[in-house]
């Protein structure tokens, strides 16, 4: 493999650790906190999970550690979509293992849990390694989604185990997966397994975040990306002054990516998924909302702009949520006579005719290429794959066409040429943000000391974010401290509760503070692209989201 | 404005000037060489430019200048899309006039060449001018696409020169503007009027270019951009194993952006539109050698690759340029009745039922969606805007055809997911890198050196730019030297040579040498975001183009 400059001078990157986590690896030890509580239906997890609910938090502090150096084979997982700095999670858990006793060996299980279920395994070694620290992507030992729920699966986890005298699994994963590691881990005790599991949090969505997990991985990178680019075309769009730019971001459910993205590069228009369900607003709505903008600022001899608009927006809208889940129900009970029909439009005729009269109003609003794409193939699930809904010219066009209502009465007198957009994939294996290399190699180092220690059933936690590096602490937190029951799929789960915009928080307040002036004035703000070296504002910083969740 | 960390370090960048232009401005002066000819049309162009044609190349040496601190006002225009770096031509001429006589004022004129037919402009003065030093974006003064080229035209920049008593003009912009450039500096001189005219080699494109041009600015920067890009979601392809991303990257005419794209990332797949029209290949031809890849790459397991395509293939491919032509032509006499249809469907059976039969084929061969974007909105001029034609999603729907017909024949066994990516105006308004921020800085810099010298008609030219900027030279270039006579809307009109992708030229010859392993292997390179700082390998080397058109 060719590799590009900046690769080679990444390698040279040293991570910066936590001072509690530096000096000698035998002088760091676990100090436990009180037990732990859900903050909902404590009841049914503590059935569910009888020898891992109620755990302490745990802080590491200095002091005399006599068991780190015993010897402990490690698998590692890395689980769902990707994630900038994945690899130094790795890295940083190798580190430590190979810290604390040369002999200790890590199974890179190979393409996400499947790797496990079918003991397909890499063994990390030195070269390997230093092939992949501070770099993006997750190739090292690539990803899958399969879900590690049932108990066969289990079984054969734990037979893998046994065969390489594996004696703790690190799980590097979104919601589901580290849920899945706490039942996992539940397991192995219910069993008397002596092995431990310990998950690390890690999504470019920025949902998986509580008290004492400040921030997923990845999120800060990929935002950086996104608002790289956000930037230049905001740029482009202050200098040829003749278009709108509509651009969706990634982020399937919560609205964080657009909420921290808008915030970087303050655009005109932000729609925020979660305002929109708060306040029960249709597309309509919202079009509305856009199109008074474009009009004020057209009256004012401005007929250009960004608007940024979340990909889990569509779902987030009271209406068109009944409606998707009107058409996944229809298409899952007439599927064969469903994908028999050829065309698109005998398609959209079919379930049209199907639909409950309000769905049906809802779904003739829509343009005809959004139609068909509510009709397009499913998910595992039977769900509809929001990222294939073009929601960004959605918007486009029920824009188009209110402005030219405005015009006709005389309330709008300008033009509207249009480019749309859609960021996600770029973002997504980008390599580290200094703050991503230094928090995922912390995370893979603290992940380490947890295991060590014997803690199964924990997320790493590495928490006071927004300072320096050498600031943060280190610990780890019982993973169904952060449960709570909910349907999934007709049945009542324990799952992590997904952390979405809060109406109430500082960024969204922020955010909404500012943004009528946004909207009507230019006050773009052009961040640029990421960089790894220079001046320490320029390249350490993280993402305004956690500094304004952490002042005070 | 709330500005980016980046953008104020950015304002501390000091761009490198090549040696000869830097110490006293008095320091410098002109060498003339020999007399220039055109490579073609001489006579005609001899007869259309009797003032201007057959000037000396330019070279600046050491030497006495008594006359450069002559006070003189300068007009600046920017022409046609943004590029990165134009602010730093703005820079480089205003600090280069200001160190000649700080009584010297530059009036730059507002949105493109209708600032000066309008009289709009703003005096540029160091506030305004420091808060543009090396970022991205024409914002400053903004562009615009009005062209200079009527003789009414011309007696009103004279008009508008006078009342300002502006004694050169300098026009930033692609080949048309630098032609139009030349057509006014000749007028100037019939005229008698004593006002130099200098052209500055701007375009994201990389296609004006030739052996005094090596290259024209932005198209570093944005490659880099693209690169970064395409770079992040081939690590993601690498990743997640399953999908196959067609990314379509801008660029008018010319392939120049891929090939360079495609020699930073080494994706499976690019194509080179200049290579299509040579070897008279179909959409059918280029649609079986992309699943012929796709198929040899899925029998080892591989069911995920990248494929670049330049946003201009379309008009390369030769059937479906005379389509094109027959559509621009029967929309343009039809163009009431065209227009009257209301939906999409009767407009292409409209339009289809007048096309000659082997255009027709061809027509409906393709997917209804890019059917539907051949008859959209025509430009000014009566062309297809070949930027809406979605290339990307054309191959996708006629490979996922042939692929389906292979798995039939038992010549493919492997899944096909796709996404599909555009970049373009991302890469428009980044931040200049270090190449375009040093080389622009010295285009306007040397700009200034040659209109003080009395030089009309010329393209400022610095050269030797595989080197360090310290070794780069520094002269003019008579533009009239790069033209010939090309058939335009039905008339013989001088242009400057667009310069394509050359197919004996060693990019391209490199790029052949080794596509073959690319398409089998994964040797995907990850370049990483433009950097600023750090190690010189990292954030100071320029286009692979460049550095391989001068290897010896």
């Amino acid at each position: 493999m060719e590799k590009s400059a900046l690769q080679i001078a990444r390698y040279g990157y040293s991570p910066k650790l936590p001072e509690i986590l530096r000096g000698n690896i035998d002088g760091i030890v676990a100090e436990k906190g009180k037990a732990t509580r859900a903050k909902a239906d404590e009841d049914d997890l503590k059935k569910l999970f009888p020898n891992t609910y109620g755990l302490p938090e745990v802080t590491f502090k200095k002091g005399k550690n006599a068991d780190v150096g015993r010897k402990v084979n490690i698998g590692v997982i890395l689980s769902g979509g990707q994630a900038p700095g994945g690899h130094n999670v790795i890295c940083g858990l190798y580190d430590a293992m190979k810290k604390a006793n040369s002999q200790n060996t890590l199974y890179g299980f190979l393409g996400g849990p499947s790797g496990i279920l079918e003991d397909r395994y890499v063994v990390l070694d030195d070269k390997i390694i230093d092939e992949y620290r501070n770099t993006g992507g997750f190739d090292m030992i690539q990803s899958g989604r399969t879900k590690l729920e049932t108990e066969q699966q289990f079984a054969v986890c734990t037979e893998v185990c046994h065969r390489h005298d594996i004696g703790a699994v690190v799980i590097i994963g979104g919601d589901d997966s580290n849920t899945n590691a706490a039942v996992l881990a539940e397991y192995f005790k219910a069993k008397g397994e002596d092995i431990c599991v310990v998950g690390c949090p890690k999504t470019i969505d920025g949902d998986l975040k509580n008290e004492s997990i400040e921030a997923s991985f990845g999120f800060d990178t990929a935002c950086k990306t996104y608002s790289e680019l956000i930037g230049n075309i905001e740029r482009d769009a202050n200098s040829a002054r003749k278009y709108w730019h509509f651009i969706r971001l990634m982020g399937r459910s919560a609205s964080h990516i657009a909420l921290e993205c808008a915030i970087q590069c303050q655009p005109n228009v932000c729609i925020i998924g979660e305002e929109i369900e708060a306040e029960n607003r249709s597309v309509d709505d919202i079009t509305r909302y856009i199109a008074d903008v474009i009009a004020k600022r057209a009256s004012e001899g401005n007929n250009f702009g960004v608007c940024l608009v979340p990909e889990g927006l569509i779902e987030f809208i009271p209406s068109i949520k009944v409606l998707i889940s009107e058409i996944n129900d229809l298409i899952a009970s007439n599927e064969a006579e469903f994908n028999a029909l050829a065309t698109t439009a005998s398609k959209i005729a079919y379930i049209e005719s199907m639909l409950t009269s309000s769905s049906k109003k809802v779904f003739n609003s829509l343009p005809e290429s959004i139609e068909a794409q509510l009709l397009l193939d499913r998910d595992p699930h039977g769900n509809v794959q929001v990222s294939l809904i073009e929601t960004e010219k959605l918007l486009v066009e029920t824009v188009k066409k209110r402005l030219a209502q405005m015009k006709k009465a005389g309330k709008y007198n300008g033009k509207f040429g249009t480019q749309t957009h859609f960021f996600g994939y770029e973002g997504r294996c980008a390599f580290p943000s200094n703050f991503d290399a230094d928090y995922c190699y912390s995370l893979g180092f603290n992940a380490f000391m947890l295991l060590s220690a014997g803690f199964s059933g924990y997320l790493s936690s590495i928490t006071n974010l927004s300072k320096s590096a050498d600031k943060w602490e280190a610990g780890g937190i019982p993973i169904t401290m952060m449960m709570n029951m909910e349907q999934r799929h007709g049945e009542k789960k324990p799952v992590i509760k997904k952390a979405y915009v809060e109406l109430d928080g500082k960024p969204f307040r922020y955010f909404v503070s500012k943004r009528e002036e946004w909207a009507k004035e230019t006050c773009f703000t052009y961040p640029g692209a990421i960089q790894y070296f220079g001046p320490s504002e320029v390249c350490d910083g993280t993402t305004r989201t956690l500094q304004l969740e952490h002042e005070s």
